[in-house]
């Protein structure tokens, strides 16, 4: 695969490890260092792997059902450095509280010891007037 | 300067045009190509600069008055890109509405034709109980 390839795939597993509420899957993706960075919808940024992971493990504790599919995906790619950028179609129960609806994700992935990993995940909320999602919550499609 | 000197210096650069709602000074900072990408606080990923070179003209014109300040700023270079996150403290009056609060950031950088550029723009509210801004909305301090 080319180094696009790489990526794309690499995207794709953040986004399965996420609706799998997979903590080890999603723990795979990133590099897993103290300059790792997160922004999750609504929260200050979060620097290195140790309060990453944790922001982690407290959404998926908290979650009860995920559906999330990347829409509108462009890549830029640098030699070590690769800005992706996604629309987030999700779609979540959370203590009986259903959230359907859309997020604006930039992510920044880096080659480390020859393999790309994510280093920066950064999501917010984009306004329903803004988009329509065309998710199906039941996965069937 | 060296590299990260440069970005630094082009990252404030960026506060000064929005603080200063000055528009042409804020579009010298982007690489105002179609590949360009900015995520304003609540929007959906706008891609291009002619798109994005409106949502400033929009965002200038409805704005009276407006501080804002980056601060917890780290950068991550690589050959040709950059990436840059910070917290925008910011305080603004837009038809008699005030708004002061945070804004997560993330800033990709490009360099172009040997001089750096903004190529990307993600900007996210912070809720209020994660992050106290230290900012003086008089300008004085």
């Amino acid at each position: 695969m080319d180094d696009e390839a790489q990526v794309l795939a690499l995207n794709a597993s953040f986004y399965d490890a996420f609706e799998a509420l997979d903590h080890d899957a999603m723990a795979a993706c990133w590099s897993r260092r103290p300059s790792d960075t997160c922004v999750h919808p609504g929260w200050a940024p979060l620097h290195g792997w140790s309060s990453i992971r944790q922001s982690w493990r407290t959404i998926f504790a908290n979650t009860a059902y995920m559906r999330v599919r990347p829409v509108d995906v462009s890549v830029r790619l640098d030699d070590d450095l690769a800005v992706l950028t996604c629309v987030e179609e999700l779609y979540s129960v959370a203590e009986s509280v259903t959230v359907q609806g859309a997020v604006a994700c930039t992510h920044v992935f880096e080659r480390v010891d020859g393999r790309w990993r994510l280093v920066l995940h950064h999501g917010s909320p984009i306004a329903a007037s803004q988009h329509t999602p065309s998710l199906d919550p039941t996965g069937v499609n």
